[in-house]
């Protein structure tokens, strides 16, 4: 009995196949196995206890998991920590919450709404707003320890609170510098407003634990309209690179339009269109059609099948190519279009 | 409550002593705290969701721990994954299952009645199963990265089902290369048919990631009987090992007989015999007689005392050794013959 | 409901803010996040099963985890078992205990009732008691593989039992050596007499893989005594490390004296004072004042703030410092005084 009320053991296994027609650099198809296509698989332990007077106190403890290998996955930094996506305490109230250790940023959780895809795991812009806030991506000895790919973050303190419509969170990672409480240290923000329509609005910063410099700069803007069955996406974001010195290393822009449609109880298609773009690097550049079915054999267990069209510039290669990839390794083949047409099983435990 | 329905935790804990008489190139004995003698040390977390109309969602991670030192166990490839045997999600019904992610293959699976140790964890045909089939193992470049010593698969899709007294399973492990849909591919097939007498086969290749022959042949035959309160069994296994280019390096023979005999109702002793010879180096060979008792204190518990005599021939060195040998880390004299006797706990939770 | 009865999922996530004034080589301060201060951060699963006639067999899994950062804790040689605390299975009856595999030695535990801050994980003699048995700090090639800092060990076998008004432990870890069962091995002993008075004693040594010879030998004393509201608490621990030759390199004297005043329901005060010198290199040597309060929200959720002020001698440097610090990363200026102040929360699961 004490078990069921203190803690929750839960998770996702989603794993398919995927087949494509080229491969990076080649006009060479592949057929593979590919874990978290629709979202990322996970086990986790969380928890909360009610302390009287409307206050909790909750925790959160979450592997990043590969159910393809059975390894963990990677933060963007060389190390796969076992708790890579949540390791954090805190207490909430009517006023909101403050959670403290590891834990997702704001910024991201802002648009979950909005961007056409919900960040699918595999063929979103998940992988344009990682990529680009990747630690090791950046040139000229780029380096915050705390940040994972600019969705989780290391030594964070976050609120989180809901004002009428508007629902957000700010979080500050600490710097953990001697001498210098600025570097290092992450702001991130990030705001949905939910009403006729709903909007999204984050922004967040990196700055190195050298030089204080801030060498990511990232903000997204989205909306979001539902009439029915329907339901139509538009979301922007803008990742803004630099060195240790601050000089600039890349500014991408990311556009994604989509629409979903329930066209029966148990079934939603997808469809949605990329637009990736690094402006300092004009030739990499990415136009990305994807077209996506999931069923619902149950609230816990999804059937998916999703085709998407990459057409990428010849610039999209090597590294560059993950700055405007939608792909989770970026394995289309630049100057050229590459097809990729995956089919899977999704289950929440 | 909902914990119970969607996820159920378990595990095995076996750790005991073990005392050896000589060790490998040495008169000098050792004793030793050995896990794993009866079964693998692990921890997981499973569950299956009713979707109606006989269909089940279901789904397995599995860790390997080693309970004398708390860590992980690796797999044969210079890793480990924190979910090392399963990995896996997938879907059954009266037509069978069908898992994809990391999974235990099939072959293995088949022999599991006719093995005269039921493959313990120390001192059965387990060994010269996984030490055959480790991937680094083999020279000449031979290389299959979704191969863990023949028993697990990463990659990997199965079919499972029973028809009348056949139950078994086919397996492929998606080779992932690009161009080469066959290339780091593995197939693997288990029957076991269960009747008067239970038979087993089983058939498995790995083939090279780079030039795509088959570096791994691997196959079973074995037959058990039951006979009121006694149980013999035979079961032989053939490992063919080559080197990327295809040129033999190895065809291991293991013959393994044995009987077990419930005395009491708690108790088991189990006698066996194993003959390994390595057929392309005949000095690699050894003669081994295994006498093992299980006390069972509970269905959940089981203390075991198990006494094992190798008898080594002078080429079952180093790396060779390996290849002949029932004891976990071949910690046997070559030239000679090795006493070993453990004894210790299980406990399943 | 079997998951109830046989398998418990527990854990603690402890985090909170450290602001210190100065740090190791310089004057500038810093402000960090700092996992487990009042508790090490854990998860873990135990469990036990009633075998009749009063024995019981149990097991227990234990993770040590960084909630800020969402990784394991490695242990004192170079490694992160998953199960660095515990991995180990064992019976028990009215005759005491016997545990195998990994786990708590029993000397640290002896001292638990008479450390004046029961060994928090932030600023108390855990640390002088940890670093000063850590496996890589001796020179001259000092080497015990089964140490994990004087705290936990592997490949161990230990009797628990209480006998009237005395609870303790013996363990012996396995030195797992060719022809020399002594090289490698581990002693540890560590007794409670809790009466009108509590007082502590144990002893541990650890001898050397390759000569036998006794790398670290440990000792405490200690003495507690409950009136009403208020506890006294004195505890005293001397390491002895040597080489492996057996030439001494450092003897480390800690003493520390100390105050809990739980000055109502839900609050305590303590107030501790150490003193920790190295009597082989006198100039290591600090003094260190700790008060801190600890409000308890409920019995799982506690929130605590901490004061330390510790006063380090010249010596007290690089890992120098280890040796004398009841600070985790012994990051106080020598020849100086540096001031901590922590606060967070604690959690139970």
């Amino acid at each position: 009995a004490q078990a069921e009320t203190t803690v929750q053991i839960y998770g996702i296994v989603d794993t398919g196949i995927q087949v494509q027609n080229k491969t990076a650099g080649s006009n060479d198809g592949r057929v593979s196995m590919n874990t978290s296509n629709l979202r990322q698989s996970v086990w986790g332990l969380r928890g909360s206890e009610d302390l009287g007077n409307g206050l909790k106190a909750f925790f959160n403890l979450e592997s990043h998991i590969a159910v393809d290998t059975g390894g963990l996955f990677g933060d963007g930094q060389g190390e796969s920590p076992l708790f890579r996506r949540q390791a954090n305490v805190g207490l909430s109230g009517s006023w909101g919450s403050i959670t403290l250790g590891r834990q997702y940023g704001p910024a991201l959780l802002a648009h979950v709404a909005t961007e056409p895809r919900a960040f699918k795991e595999q063929f979103s812009s998940l992988y344009t707003w990682a990529y680009n806030q990747l630690e090791s991506i950046n040139g000229g000895g780029a380096n915050n320890t705390n940040d994972d790919v600019g969705i989780f973050m290391k030594n964070a303190i976050q609120y989180r609170g809901s004002y009428g419509p508007v629902t957000g969170g700010i979080l500050y990672a600490l710097g953990e510098q001697a001498g210098d409480t600025s570097a290092n240290s992450i702001l991130a923000l990030g705001l949905t407003y939910t009403g006729p329509v709903t909007l999204s609005f984050s922004h967040e910063y990196m700055k190195d634990a050298n030089t204080g410099e801030k060498v990511v700069e990232h903000t997204g803007l989205g909306a979001a309209v539902s009439l029915g069955d329907w339901a139509f996406k538009g979301n922007f974001h803008r990742s803004d690179n630099s060195a240790e010195d601050g000089s600039r290393v890349s500014k991408v822009d990311v556009l994604g339009l989509g629409v979903d449609w329930k066209w029966n109880p148990n079934n939603m298609v997808t469809v949605a269109y990329y637009d990736a773009r690094d402006k300092e690097n004009r030739s990499n550049h990415t136009k990305n059609l994807v077209i996506g079915n999931e069923t619902y054999l149950s609230k816990r267990t999804t059937l998916y099948a999703t085709l998407a069209v990459v057409d990428a510039d010849t610039g999209a290669t090597g590294t560059q190519a993950l700055r405007t990839s939608i792909v989770n390794d970026a394995s289309f083949r630049a100057g050229s279009t590459t097809s990729f047409f995956n089919f899977g099983i999704h289950h929440n435990f």
